[in-house]
């Protein structure tokens, strides 16, 4: 029997944070749903990581996935900059275990390595093999194709108690 | 008739989150808890992100504070360790919104001001002037401590309609 593991992939930001959803049987990833979230930015800060906190925790209740990878970015941050985007991914890891959601982190080299399957490949590389392994996605933006490929890392890494779930 | 304002001050840190509540009446304040939210290093990141979101919704619920004062700790950073900081910032924040708390930043620098008299104090003079302006506290840590004065600093910069309900 093909047991169906259910993933969420989040690609966290304090403006924009990107989400998709895939399943694995067995070998095969299918693609069920992606979207971004936005908040806006005249909020205050602490009304901005509420409504992703929101948001995240929705998608865990409605898409009640088994597991879920964020990407670990952080590209030529100032230390000022790093700590809004810490915020974002606070907000949203916190919403995921709130949730009951195991959480893997991943670099954006093993992303690509894993999509692409070279760590050095650029975003329209990703964007284009996202497209290739998930071909009913359709409509996608940066942010919600680098969440996809979030997720299609966590299928790869998937702990093994889980994959012999899904052999 | 002089309203009471119960004020929560938040000091996050990935490890260590100091929290402080105090209450001002009229011109007077008056300490009401301390403590420390402690998370285990060994948990994954996402559980101790949870872990920090739990506690300090559950003080949002059982103070009710009307306002509360967060520190923007942020010294000699590198990004990494900024996005470390960012993450319990954003837990503990997302945490308070959702507990439908208004939330205000304080720089460090603010904070000593505020407390102290001088934007350049040391930790020590901080601790000092803390325990002088809310006598009842007892057994003060230094995350406490800081997040007392956050509290204090907190009272100090009330929006107007807040501090016309206390006056």
């Amino acid at each position: 029997m093909t047991t169906t593991i259910r993933i969420l992939g989040i690609d966290p930001g304090l403006r924009h944070t990107g989400w998709g959803v895939i399943e694995l049987s067995g070998m095969r990833l299918t693609h069920i749903a992606h979207g971004v979230i936005s908040v806006d930015p005249k909020q205050d800060m602490a009304e901005r990581l509420g409504g992703i906190f929101e948001a995240v925790g929705e998608l865990a209740r409605y898409h009640q996935p088994t597991a879920a990878g964020v990407e670990e970015t952080l590209v030529n941050a100032n230390p000022r900059s790093a700590l809004k985007l810490g915020q974002a991914r606070g907000a949203a890891m916190a919403a995921l275990a709130m949730g009951g959601v195991p959480v893997a982190e991943f670099a954006p080299r093993k992303i690509k390595l894993a999509v692409v399957g070279t760590g050095t490949a650029d975003k329209d590389q990703v964007m284009f093999m996202v497209k290739r392994l998930l071909p009913k996605a359709a409509d996608l933006k940066s942010d919600s194709a680098d969440a996809l490929a979030c997720a299609i890392c966590a299928a790869h890494h998937l702990p093994a108690d889980m994959k012999r779930g899904a052999a």
